[in-house]
């Protein structure tokens, strides 16, 4: 097939997104071809800001362009309250719920051995670091229903036992071996609610 | 939902393309995110390479860097025999074949009356500049077979009678590997009619 150097280059960049495929890569690539060039020239910016502009929160590693992240600057949330999650993605997903107004400590994964995942390749020292320092009355354990999840879940329980304070777990009102990232917010802010102690 | 300005502004975009709603766009954007900074900088350059080097060929109106495209400058190609298509993707299809080895012509688009599509919106002038000018012997409808396909492969049909070449249209049957059980009733009306001799 002839098709012109940069169109082939674009659909070989394409389809390296994730669930993006050879097919669906042209047609995004023939897309942009007949797209409004504003458009795609907002997309290549929009692309390398992402990049360039966002870093980790230094206290949650929640996402953001200044030191500290919006929520951990928010003098309105509870600091005293600290909800782990795995990934960025679950923390936007609690988020939407409007149901948690605490703060938040995105883990950066879950324990894996068989992927060699180990408590080192976490951030549980930072979390365990931030208890030490700030005034902690609770953490909120909001893992995924799997495997990794509910191991780390008990992982961090058991560590968290040293502390003096509250250690919860989201409700199982996730169906076991789903995703939180793609969970409906009822059953999200149903989970948080009805937390149970450990 | 907070979440950081530069991380917003990249899922808008995303999800102005094609087939990717919010949801997939999110996920698109995350995965930048965590994406490699060569990956991702290279996908904003070819973007912007796409828009900025790539221009329709003058004879066939294919894409291409140069004023002709390859196919058009290719010498073993067969530049008597014209293949009409919608599409630079429907010649992309054929392309894929090697079983063409004529000249293309892209008219961008099918007849619509009713989304306003008529043949001035098409590259019908084009076309006819072409075979007035060359030596053509043969031209290939190749057009998609709906109703606006149809009504344009019969437009440029009859235009074409006032010339001294062969007129065909790519042949329109079963699909290799499909059941004549599940075809419907126009499909085998059609492999019927343009049944062949073995």
């Amino acid at each position: 097939m002839i098709v012109s150097q940069p169109l082939q280059i674009l659909i070989e960049e394409f389809s390296k997104l994730p669930g993006v495929g050879r097919k669906t890569a042209q047609r995004l690539a023939l897309f942009i071809l007949g797209a409004d060039k504003r458009y795609v020239s907002n997309l290549s910016q929009a692309l390398i800001d992402l990049k360039e502009k966002i870093h980790f929160c230094k206290n949650c590693f929640n996402i953001t362009t200044e030191d500290v992240c919006e929520i951990c600057s928010n003098p309105k949330r509870d600091a005293q309250i600290i909800c782990v999650v795995e990934e960025i993605s679950d923390l936007f997903a609690i988020e939407k719920t409007n149901d948690f107004s605490g703060h938040y400590h995105v883990l950066g994964g879950s324990l894996s051995p068989l992927s060699g995942i180990g408590p080192d390749s976490l951030r549980i020292n930072e979390l365990l670091s931030r208890i030490s320092k700030n005034n902690i009355s609770e953490v909120i354990l909001a893992l995924n229903p799997d495997t990794e999840g509910e191991t780390t879940t008990l992982y961090l329980a058991n560590l968290l036992k040293n502390y003096d304070l509250k250690i919860t777990r989201i409700a199982r009102g996730l169906p076991i071996g789903s995703n939180l990232e793609f969970a409906d917010d009822a059953t999200i802010s149903n989970a948080v609610i009805s937390r149970i102690q450990l």
